[in-house]
């Protein structure tokens, strides 16, 4: 087999084989088979395509292609969580106590965030002391005794997904669905868990900005994820204005925590209880959605899930009485209120833009090797469809440099667009994939 | 500019500008860009194309990518040739006295040839001591006393092209009429010439084998020709099965010089006279076809154009003895008739096949570093729409080992059909565009 003929397949539309495919990835991350045969190939799917066959193959030889996770240590059925990213997503951090409080073991792999998107290990560790860097027995362990931990990704996850996605990246191929969603539930599978939900967000700060392209994305992980022959399920979720009001590290565990003891904003509290209701009913934890969603907000009403926080923090080695006294967790310098200069509604929010604050700010990673500020960040007072008023506080921006803030400051103005007319509601669950 | 975005937008359909590609052509050369984002770029060019301008754009950046060769100091208009490749082609060894003996100065450069296709360099050194690594003054100098000299190929000739073409080659993006006839052209247009005559094959031994590939490839590389200012006229012209008899270095040393003699295959002396008529038409040594056509047949019947030829071998340091005595040529020890093994006609001889017939006798390279035997190859005795009797003689083998005559042989005799039917004549000159 020679990578030169599987490329001439492809680019004449033909379908490869699951051999061929096995063949193309194990060379790929053997060096064997060079970038640019790869990047080639890359540019041949995105204007072919893949089908479904071959996304499957392509899924299953980069899951393969490292460690696979093997959770059977842990009793129940291990339920993961995945979001294809956003502005303000702290769901995990509240989501993953709750769930966790009702039955769900959680066994998480987490990642660090590239850009403006956080990721939840940097949020965590808002948590003095708090570290994923702990042994896979220990791991094991505290998902068998608490309930819940997260570790942070192995290098050796899914390696041939992550060469492939850095060649992608860089010649302008990562925009084909099949790659798109053959890389995300690649990572996944080889996480170990026995089912998925998938948050697969749309809108402005969404990777995928088009509701139809997010459709598309969640059937075909769903797709991969059946065949793969794992129980999956895949929520469509608004990502056209940020998730809560809280941007930045500290900020989102701070809402997160306000979420679990019934204090969270409507729209975040609703995603996780949409979320959670499909990992209970994966977990068979519930037999309907209402039963789900009633046992949810149950275990917010008791305290436990609060609780479920608190232990897995302490577990991980952060300080948990930030848990109940927030002050403890980590606060930027310096404050500065967003003001609106007319009258009007806001009309839509750039939730990119957004994000990108939040990054000037210092609470984003520009490269990889990047420090995070975890204490900065943006609260939002007005959302979409907000009416307001000249002179009106639209959020507040927590910052330790002044000239950082300055540029966020008037970033975060032109990001707000305020109109006469009351902008067209958009619903925050688009839809449910199964 | 970022070549990712010149990715983008190949990918999308764009039309990329003049400066972008002289950027890319530039950085590619130079090593600033990496070989996978240019075969993603080529992949990109493959299924969006390239437009006439683009192709234009493409071919001088690759053209000033090394050398460009100054022929000023040679009087006269200079009418460079080029073919395109194929099986028995020793058209440069017969025309270019032919046309130098009418007063067209012949200054050309040459390649080795690689694959079954021997370079007109590899069938020159027939002519023991006879040599190319010449010093561009004495070519100069040479062209001017006799009217004709021919060098190798400098290394620094379009080494874009040759850089680009490599990487192509591995990544199944050669076949784009554009890119095809840039990288031609660009090094025809390096290497100085004021006027070009293309002969581009067509049929089963051609680089192109359908006529319709054939014409559109003739029109893109007049086009580019007239862009770059030269006047420029291309042949297309047969090449279903080999041109003339003679398959081999040596062997075709033979035939041209019995051509020169007046004694040359049909098919060989018509292509001869149509191409070197349109290049005594571009270097105005004649007013029409049928005056050019005059002067060539001239030159042959009064012997000026062997002299010609002796003059040339002699000024490169060859035997030119064996101009008149081609028995002081190469001789293969070995001979053996391939036989008709049934009465008919031969319907079809697959020409790519003879070419790899004369590759396994040693004619041609495997790989650059190949040693080739000038002395084996094969005289066919048959050809298309001949009648034949089971015993009679398709072709004569030449070979110096057994082994490769026999696999030679076997190959040979698949390689030729014959037929109850008489085929249908092929036309040898498909058309001209200028």
């Amino acid at each position: 087999m020679r990578m030169y003929d599987l490329i001439v397949k492809k680019r004449n539309g033909g379908i490869l084989t699951r051999e061929e495919i096995a063949f193309m990835v194990r060379g790929y991350t053997d060096g064997e088979i060079p970038d640019y045969q790869m990047s080639a190939m890359m540019m041949a799917v995105y204007f072919q395509g893949m089908d479904e066959e071959e996304t499957l193959s392509l899924t299953m030889s980069m899951r393969d292609s490292g460690e696979v996770l093997d959770l059977s240590a842990i009793a129940g059925i291990k339920v993961d969580k995945h979001s294809t990213g956003g502005v303000g997503d702290k769901t995990s951090l509240a989501l993953a106590p709750m769930v966790a409080a009702c039955g769900i073991p959680v066994a998480k792999m987490s990642g660090r965030g590239l850009g403006h998107t956080g990721g939840t290990i940097d949020k965590l560790e808002s948590f003095t002391g708090f570290s994923t860097s702990i042994p896979s027995e220990r791991f094991v362990e505290n998902v068998n005794r608490i309930g819940i931990s997260i570790m942070g990704q192995t290098a050796n996850l899914a390696p041939a997904d992550k060469k492939l996605y850095a060649l992608r990246d860089v010649t302008a191929t990562v925009d084909n669905m099949s790659l798109i969603a053959s890389s995300i539930m690649s990572k996944k599978l080889a996480a170990g868990a026995d089912a998925i939900v998938l948050d697969v967000k749309t809108g402005s700060g969404a990777f995928m900005k088009a509701e139809a392209d997010s459709f598309a994305l969640a059937r075909e992980m769903v797709k991969i994820g059946n065949g793969a022959g794992k129980k999956c399920v895949a929520v469509v979720s608004d990502m056209d204005q940020p998730l809560g009001f809280a941007v930045g590290n500290a900020l989102e565990v701070e809402e997160a925590i306000a979420t679990l003891k019934g204090r969270g904003p409507a729209d975040f509290v609703e995603l996780c209880l949409t979320l959670g209701a499909q990992m209970l009913l994966l977990g068979k934890k519930a037999e309907t959605e209402q039963e789900a969603r009633e046992k949810l907000l149950a275990v917010i009403k008791d305290g436990s899930a609060l609780q479920k926080l608190a232990e897995f923090v302490e577990a991980q080695g952060g300080d948990a009485a930030a848990v109940y006294d927030t002050a403890r967790l980590p606060k930027a310098s310096l404050t500065k209120e967003v003001k609106a200069d007319k009258d009007g509604f806001v009309g839509h929010i750039n939730c990119e833009e957004v994000g990108v604050c939040s990054l000037i700010l210092g609470g984003g990673r520009e490269t990889k090797e990047s420090c995070i500020d975890l204490s900065v960040g943006i609260v939002l007072q007005k959302k979409t469809g907000d009416n307001v008023l000249s002179g009106d506080t639209l959020a507040v921006l927590y910052a330790n440099e002044r000239d950082k803030m300055e540029e966020a400051e008037r970033r975060l103005k032109l990001a707000y667009r305020i109109t006469n007319e009351m902008p067209q509601k958009r619903s925050l669950i688009k839809g449910v994939i199964s």
